[in-house]
């Protein structure tokens, strides 16, 4: 009762734009580590958020902020040297050429500011990205978001559909799936300009592309700029610092986002001097809450993860374990799907391909899946999503402080999450006989 | 020389676009209420900063941030009392037919997002600003920003030049130019869906227009909205909780920023459920960051000292104070200046309107001056800055626990600065006048 006035209170008085996961909201009470506590106490394995990188309400990050916040949190007009040691920290992690850094507040805010260099730049506007790809909020990043609409918008976008997961020839399609589009975008009047990419391609499916290396040589001899997009695959999420570094690449831009304070706002873009310097020259650029003391101090906590190993060790190791066990426990079903898998950043594709093969399902049908083991899981008390253009794939995307046997015991509820969804679709079947029967 | 170091490791590691204040940098070592301390043990009077509106290191946000940090920051998907109850509070203040909020990370994105709420609305993607508007960084933003880039950019965009500080029928001559500025944007085949104005007018020179009544009375008879951006002039800063109260309107949509949470990036967008629900029934809104617990503990912190009167009264209070202050220090002097104020937001403005005026001085001249008091000032420890089209105006924008003790210190500090301003300009005028005689 008192949850239901609640959930009627925020309709109320929050704008018509929020939405919740689940049938049944999570009301929460607390969160530490993976485990989010409602306020009927009950505990969830956290296996979906990626902002609380070090878990949530990690200690080392509050005791950071809070010193901070003690002692001082003002803006870049003045010079603070916590923000100049991050950033040769952060910096020294990225190829030579990805030399300097401009902090934002959000990743949405940080990819609307790589367009804009990239633009800037290449004297170009036209954008390529992927055919579900999601890249942010502002007015500008959604227009290159087709995820929030379905469909890429404005003449300067060209959405592009991916080649199949498992084609041997990934790079080699894609880019000539690229050299079409800069194609369309020059027709349309809109010269090709840069390509954005989420490295771990999450909103398409969590893709596993072993290289990228001809499609962004292509980019580059069309004269444009290859972004790569960290917001998601970044902070070694993948098993590697950055994303793109599996792809055996280097950008012309980088953006980083969510987890990079654990929580508390802050993102970047990376790119060399001279974007940074050409644009800077011709255009001011001042944000006010960008690279304060406070969100750094949040940031180092995490960066100094990331330099140790942690954060990549635990993503390689941990998406093995997870990997493992989440395909014995699909051979151990009748309900066929695939695991896709970039460090713990992991996806159970419902979908098989082609549909001729035996056990194939149609696109809806995998979507039905995935929707039922999202809630199935929520009623184990595991927090998952989906994702892909269909929503056909099970999103698994724990804080990288999860342990094996959180792991384990996330793979044990799969397993009977599948098992529900066996009997469920049986009793379907079932009552669709006995009605065909009557 | 340490300083000289730093200042380089700074330059190669952040990107081109990053200014700072004054002639030689600030570097900050602490700060603490309406102090500055730099590396070198000097403090300085912050008389410019508006994020810190409880002041600097505020130990009841340091206290509500930790608390929070302890206990759970998680984003929108999941339900959580905080941002309800807060919300409830935050919509209290306002008319009642700005009855929702969306929250966003920054300033530029509640602006970024309140122009898509507004073209949503009206079907028209026109936007009516200020000739020296700032509304933010976003790409969509900027061009509503003709102050980044000394004027209006693309065909959507009007930026009107203001009646003179001073005209009796300032609402009148502006509700005429939005009549004029709507027409050109039709012409342009991009119809009237917006005016938006900084409530406190603070880019454009700290004017303090008396009531808006029949310019937004106008925008609406056109078919537009009316975005009242309080990221500059919200949370008391002009002596009322919102700086539209003191204009005699009621906007369509508000925007807030800067000081909501002391410096905890958090922002938002408020209007009614209609224009929110409609926009929600077709686009996707989601913003990481936005509304988490952490941003909204310090939030709430801001709120309720606003709702116990404690920043508006202090507005109004000290703003009296300094006003006097600075006029009766400018009639002691020959440096003639006239002193706007909204609040605590004061502009001290060089340049003497008509020009045929005893004592006028050029555009350039004001400039100047107004340039030297910043250097002087900051030579004096007091933390200001300049504004206007032409940089003609310090602008002096103190968080809002500066005491009367502190303000009359301020006052002081310009008094001596104005001396040597004096003094400066009559050795200038010596040495040109003994060069005249050579």
């Amino acid at each position: 009762m008192a949850d239901q006035t609640l959930a009627q209170a925020r309709g109320s008085v929050l704008g018509g734009t929020y939405r919740t996961f689940y049938s049944t909201p999570l009301i929460v009470e607390s969160a530490s580590g993976c485990i989010i506590t409602d306020v009927n106490g009950n505990n969830y394995l956290d296996a979906y958020n990626n902002v609380p990188v070090l878990g949530h309400s990690a200690p080392q990050v509050r005791l950071a902020v809070e010193a901070q916040l003690g002692r001082a949190n003002v803006h870049t007009r003045y010079v603070d040297k916590g923000i100049v040691d991050y950033a040769q920290r952060l910096v020294a992690t990225f190829p030579d050429s990805l030399e300097s850094v401009v902090f934002a507040c959000s990743g949405s805010e940080a990819n609307d500011l790589a367009l804009r260099l990239a633009a800037h730049a290449t004297g170009r506007d036209g954008v390529i990205v992927t055919r579900h790809a999601y890249h942010g909020t502002t007015a500008a990043v959604a227009t290159v978001s087709p995820s929030l609409a379905g469909s890429a918008t404005g003449d300067h976008v060209e959405g592009v559909e991916l080649p199949a997961w498992d084609a041997p020839d990934f790079d080699e399609l894609l880019a000539a799936t690229i050299r079409d589009a800069a194609g369309h975008l020059a027709g349309r009047g809109h010269p090709f300009g840069a390509f954005i990419l989420d490295s771990a391609v999450t909103s398409d499916g969590i893709l596993e592309p072993r290289s990228l290396e001809q499609t962004v040589r292509t980019v580059h001899e069309l004269g444009g700029f290859y972004i790569a997009d960290e917001v998601q695959s970044g902070f070694g999420r993948t098993g590697a610092n950055w994303g793109f570094e599996r792809l055996d690449v280097v950008p012309d831009l980088v953006t980083l986002g969510k987890p990079m304070g654990n929580g508390i706002p802050v993102s970047a873009v990376l790119g060399s001097h001279e974007i940074f310097d050409s644009f800077g020259a011709e255009q001011r650029y001042f944000n006010t809450f960008a690279g304060t003391a406070v969100p750094i101090a949040a940031a180092e906590v995490v960066l100094a993860e990331l330099e140790s190993g942690a954060l990549t060790t635990r993503a390689n190791e941990g998406g093995a374990v997870l990997k493992d066990c989440l395909v014995d426990a699909i051979a151990r079903s009748s309900v066929p799907a695939t695991v896709r898998q970039n460090g713990l950043m992991v996806g159970v594709d419902f979908e098989l391909r082609p549909v001729t093969e035996p056990n194939a399902v149609s696109t809806a049908a995998a979507a039905r899946r995935a929707q039922a083991m999202v809630e199935l899981l929520y009623a184990e008390r595991v927090l998952v999503s989906s994702t892909g253009s269909a929503g056909t794939i099970l999103k698994i995307r724990p804080p990288l402080v999860i342990t094996d046997d959180q792991l384990k015991e996330l793979a044990l509820a799969f397993g009977r999450a599948l098992s529900r969804l066996e009997d469920l679709e049986n009793s379907k079947s079932s009552a669709a006989d006995s009605r065909d029967g009557e």
